[in-house]
């Protein structure tokens, strides 16, 4: 397992292929620094005792004890370990902790390419492909990033109809070593702070599709991909500091006719497979989800709470009400999630067949309780918003600057029309304000929304997700039997 | 274990203390069969091999197999096993199955007994008392309900505080041999057609309330009670027969003095486990509707299917959007209780002190989980209506009665008319919509929801258990540590 | 103008075409009472000196003083004054007034008919034919239902795609005398107790469905007509006796190859008009809505602030925040009545044309506040259903039979225990909540809400009104404009 | 009437009291310059033959024509001509004009000072005062901001229980020739670009507050007063430029023991009229917000809709109902605004007393009207950001930076996978997306949510005016009449 340093070592060495407000940049650019901070979290846990047990795990593949991130599910108590792991960090920086989605997609192409193996027409030995790559991955302790989304150019329309045929990542080429990939994945999380990226089809995919069934490691770095990079760091403080900087970024990973060879490559036509790999990572993204949610909902509890502790409005019934609210949706989607991980078995939803076994053992969370959570926490996210805004009143959205704060020409004034509560010294009440706008009035707070309403498939997508896999014709047998209908069978 | 036979042999001889539109009823009235036939139902399931392992438990006083309902839980399975038992009994009646009142409460007074016997002025052996009781309602299979809430006179005034004492039931003399208590208990369901009847609390006693914190069990049919009964039964149907006969009733038990001997005491006069008896039934309370309220939610899908069925709109995005939304209140509700039933300890929370040991050893599920599945099940039964009439249409709130239906005069047109799936039987159809109508446009199906509603605590009395128990101060530090601020402990 | 007298006698000399409950009824039969002194209001307010000025009209055609039920409106004020006509009589029996689809129909069939007749190939002198039809309406003061609503079999498929072409009404001959109509037109309310009934079609209609843009009226008692009635009455009390009886009905009313002739037609194969008479009855009658929904929150208010006073939390700052929703929902949706009568005019909106004058002058509303308004109104039912439950708690739904409240045996005990209010009699929070019930808790209850949320064009019916009329590409421009980009024409 | 260049000239020539960011600027300071021209577009709007007869008035003071915004509304069509205007201009920038304040200051002291100048204990003549301010106001085509919103310090105690005195503005000294005040006023809006400001009360007040009731008038440069100015601008384009430019500012204004001499003085201790001013500002306040709001929420249809148009689901349902809905939003809010203008009267609501004439016969609009369309739309901000994340999907948050888009290393391959819609060119998308974030993604667009949210008053502001004012014992009458309770009367 590596420490935070060699990670960012190693960053330092790889090739600029990131574009950023018209320059190339490099890995360690400063405003990569507080991007690269967060994820460094995610190493310091293994090297610290408070956290050691749940965030390491051992492997299935070697018995030596890896970073959980880099884990494939062997049972519940793995999927318990991650929901909480993510829970636990995530509320160290209060908002995204950024290494699920490397976990996220080994466990779904890990039981991908096992099945896809089996198939006479498979174009190479994608599930020995996999466990070579897998064994380093979990050996050399790598940041993944996946690479999911597709532009999707027209939206009704599937990609073998587009006027575009790039817009969807496929296969333009097919040679002896490997194949040649083009299109663009977009709204990548982490990719410009990863060492690797697995990249994945992004929807169920039809026979006539196969060009877009492709699913393959390769270098963030690597020749053939442009990197256009948006970073959503906070604005740098000078006086008030923070107690931990984070950031964030995402990348367009363009892939323009990248060559990728055959020993990366885990999947390669086989669409069924590829409609799995796509929903397959969705689920153990969605489950990630009943960790980091939670989490946010805990920071915005916390928010709630001193914001409305400062007011000196904490027990009014109205107050205490919108609090009740918060805490249900954090906590009904970590049950849901919960419950996902005690039901978890090597087996997926196939329509028309219900659950049936996938992949070589590894563990998959029930997919019903995995998107019933995730839709409700991320519808939530506006509505929490409204809630801070309500509980905080207008103060944080015309606060003065830091540089006014400490003007000697202004300090004392402010100090004085900003305090609220006598019981806290002004200098805190600033600190939370400060912190409190961060999360609620930037940019940055925008772009967290945008995320968890649409990261991990956006509502309609869980919805189609759950109304798809639900046993409703079992729900109308129920009916049946009390209205004293004939029975179903006999239809 | 008793039979459905043998249950309703006992009560036909009870006494006749039961008031029913202005005359006195017997037990075996025509108006308690339909009630009767649900409670039936949780006998049958334990006779039924489909159902036995379920439905049944080892007492851990007597090692004897026993209806589960009788149950002291002993462990998160116990736990698990109730919300399931619970649910699939009420998937058979499309409501309340009746019966979880009394493993509630007897698992709140189990622990509240226990601890309450310590006190070195306990006025009776209360938990010697209460083994003796717990034996014999496990030996006899009796059918038990609890009598919690008072009618509580003017709202925001304490017991102490009322005009009229009486309108929380309380000890009105203490004798040598017993005590006298008055009051009267209001919607007490399954009163009319149970064995026995436990009273707790109905609410957190403060000193000085001490009359009001007892705990005891009285036959339904004592002397000195008197029970004035509602009914809640659907209307016979003459010739669309229903599969099954549901009904249900509530009762005003009013104590007129009644005489309670000291071995039926199990709490007298310790206002602090008063109040929790009156907690701890509610948190056994809350987790049965982790398995009712999914159940009803069960109900709620398969009739919003099977009207978009017959309507032929079941594949709109409206209606999918509509049953994802049903299907997530059904299953967040569900996974709360399945949660709250794993993380099950002999622990209780106590303000200011947080989790600690309470009880003999007996498992209570977690309190949170409790009421965030509670409030969020109880709080959308509106909602559900609104979308059952949504994909209904006006058609059930008009529909014909039942004799126009085969009435030459006007049959072949009805059915013509009525008819709007052609390839589902016409009579099929009209046997929904009756059923459909019993659940949506009847004084039943109203009354249901207020039971769904405010049983087992109204939607606020969740929101305080919840804000007053959640960590709120532990989600500050989150904030605090980000923000840069003063840790708690340093302020 | 007629009396409360002179209209009931009249419908005692009708003839016998009602079937209820497998039986041909009159129609002064017991179940008709009080759906008939509901209607009966209507003539009683233009005897009253404090309605009449409200309640008449005078007649554009004749100049005569009339009931102004049976007025075309010729000016903005003609519309609020029967949006407040409205209002002030539903406030009399806290729902439905039940007069208003007559003038809805008429003020839609005024303006439909003057301008079919101008087609070349009308059938007969549409116009004229109404001219006299609506002259005797308004001197014999007719109640007139509008018959709308057809059995729509399967609900995907348009009137010529269905299986059985009589799901909706339609001519299956035409004579030279008249023509002779086939169908059902259902929920139809108030056809029971009506003088005649006014039949539209029941949406916009392509080309090749002209034998369904039919529009004609027919006395309620015709040959070839059968109704089959449901009633909606309170259950009768004995003891607490409420001010008034209120009671309401509704008809399949069935078509059964009935013969209209010439004179009675006022459109017959028109499917431009035949969608027009659709939409504008619709837009009258969501009109209507804004005066008749007001008067439901108006009663649902002061239900819930009754509620709360008995229960002494009316000032509860809980309470104030529902009761607050309640006049929000009530006075959005007359403002938006309000504000579409002062901006009434003979137009009305063509997809592409945007507003075109059309009719012989008569005053229309604006159709974005009528359907903004209505769905408003309308999809707040459930809700407001909820706040009712909410402030009230359990007690209505277990309420004590009257016979029970009498019985010398329990009444003084229920009078105890009921009462919650010290400063308000018994009795009166008896009456209060009997009263609750019937607006919360029974069948007629559930019906009203599937009334007002379907009634007028479900909530779906007026988001495709709004989004199909709205200027949105006007609003794009404002953006486009801001944005920098290339205005629209240049496009 | 002045020009944007007058406007501008004059503010070039003010003293140098605002600091932003450390250090003293001056007001024609760069990041005033969008502030500006926002408010320029209300001179220009009076020399554009467009709006000139919409956006002035003829003064009642001296019968010359003014700018609308610096009138006293002398009947209704003044109200709507004031609704139509705000909403006409909003839709120049998307947002607010920001102009508002000072009509609705001006109409509120206007009829406040003509009251108070009736007392026997008047300090000053204070409607004179007015008067000869008010006159110069509309000769000179003043920009005045109001200063209502006080810090308030602890929020659950009136101004006089406060720790510190100075949390609400007071008057500390009274001299013979004019008061000394102190306090800060909050979140003032324009204020660092309007001549003059006026000041008002915050709340209603008691007695023994009488050192709080103070109204008056001072230049924004006044001695004694310190802004410090907090800018709301979007960020500058260097290649996709904006249609306008926008920005928005507001201050903390400190009364640093500022000197008012007695002509400025328009109420000194009179709370009653103390309290009143606060109201009626605000309920002014509140009917431009109906102007306002339905202008942004026309913005917010433009983008949803041309989001949808270019991502290709215009046609979709689900869209459809999103723009049903926000539809619905805005023109329920301008329909409350449109009827509280047609009832406006010379008359306030007095708690107990009912509606009395009040000032000089300004007319004045209906306040539940107001109150009921400010909180529905007030309500729905954060709803409407979900609506237009929805629509929208990922993209904007993670869109490109501009040199990205120019850098010939990155455009082209960006321009190809931003491309959604082949029928519009890509760089009307790209700039339709630039916009889209500055409305939904910037620290802009999250204060843009909390001014429309606190601004004018909370919702939980509006529902204490529409409790208090509205007509809650005559709805219980109606209930009263119809369940026959005994009148009110006879209680």
């Amino acid at each position: 397992m590596r420490t935070r340093a060699q990670y960012s070592e190693k960053l330092g060495k790889m090739n600029r292929n990131l574009y950023c407000n018209g320059e190339k940049i490099d890995r360690l650019d400063e405003r990569q620094e507080s991007v690269i901070n967060v994820m460094g979290l995610t190493f310091d846990a293994v090297w610290d005792p408070a956290s050691r047990e749940l965030c390491t795990a051992v492997s299935h593949l070697t018995g030596e004890t890896i970073n959980r991130f880099n884990h494939i599910h062997q049972n519940p108590l793995d999927l318990h370990k991650k929901q909480d792991m993510t829970r636990y960090l995530c509320n160290k920086v209060g908002s995204c902790i950024q290494r699920c989605m490397g976990i996220d997609a080994a466990n779904a192409i890990n039981a991908v390419a096992f099945e896809a193996q089996k198939s006479p027409r498979a174009k190479t030995r994608y599930y020995d492909n996999w466990l070579k790559w897998l064994e380093r991955f979990q050996r050399e302790d790598l940041v993944v990033s996946c690479a999911q989304t597709d532009v999707k150019g027209e939206r009704l329309k599937r990609p073998a109809e587009q006027t575009d045929p790039d817009v969807y990542v496929h296969v333009v080429e097919e040679r002896s070593d490997g194949i040649v990939v083009r299109g663009s994945k977009v709204h990548i999380s982490e990719a410009s702070i990863s060492d690797e990226i697995l990249v994945v089809p992004n929807r169920a995919l039809l026979k006539g599709e196969e060009e877009y069934a492709v699913v393959f490691a390769v270098p963030s770095d690597y020749e053939g991909i442009k990197q256009v990079v948006h970073f959503h760091n906070n604005r740098k403080r000078e006086h008030y500091q923070r107690g931990i900087d984070t950031g964030y970024s995402d990348s367009y990973v363009i892939f323009d006719d990248c060559f990728i060879p055959w020993e990366r490559v885990f999947l390669c036509g086989e669409v069924e497979h590829g409609g799995i790999a796509a929903l397959l990572f969705a689920l153990f993204h969605r489950h990630s989800y009943s960790g980091c949610k939670p989490a946010m909902l805990d920071y915005v509890i916390g928010l709630a709470g001193l914001a409305a502790e400062i007011n000196g409005i904490e027990k009014t019934s109205h107050v205490r009400e919108m609090l009740s609210e918060l805490i249900m949706t954090g906590e009904l989607g970590y049950s849901a999630g919960y419950t996902a991980s005690d039901m978890g078995k090597p087996e997926i939803y196939f329509p028309g067949k219900g659950l049936v076994p996938y992949g070589p053992g590894g563990c998959i969370p029930n997919s019903i309780y995995c998107n019933v959570g995730r839709c409700l926490t991320g519808e939530a996210v506006f509505h929490e918003q409204e809630i801070l805004c309500n509980i905080a009143g207008g103060m944080p959205a015309t606060f003065p600057y830091e540089k006014d704060l400490v003007n000697p020409e202004t300090r004392a004034l402010l100090e004085k029309y900003l305090s609220r509560n006598p019981k806290i010294p002004v200098e805190e009440q600033i600190k939370f304000w400060l912190t409190f706008a961060d999360f609620t009035l930037s940019g940055l707070a925008a772009s967290t929304n945008y995320g968890a309403y649409h990261g991990g498939g956006s509502p309609i997508m869980e919805q189609i997700a759950i109304t798809s896999q639900y046993d409703i014709e079992g729900k109308k047998d129920i009916v049946r039997a009390i209205a004293g209908m004939a029975p179903r069978s006999s239809k």
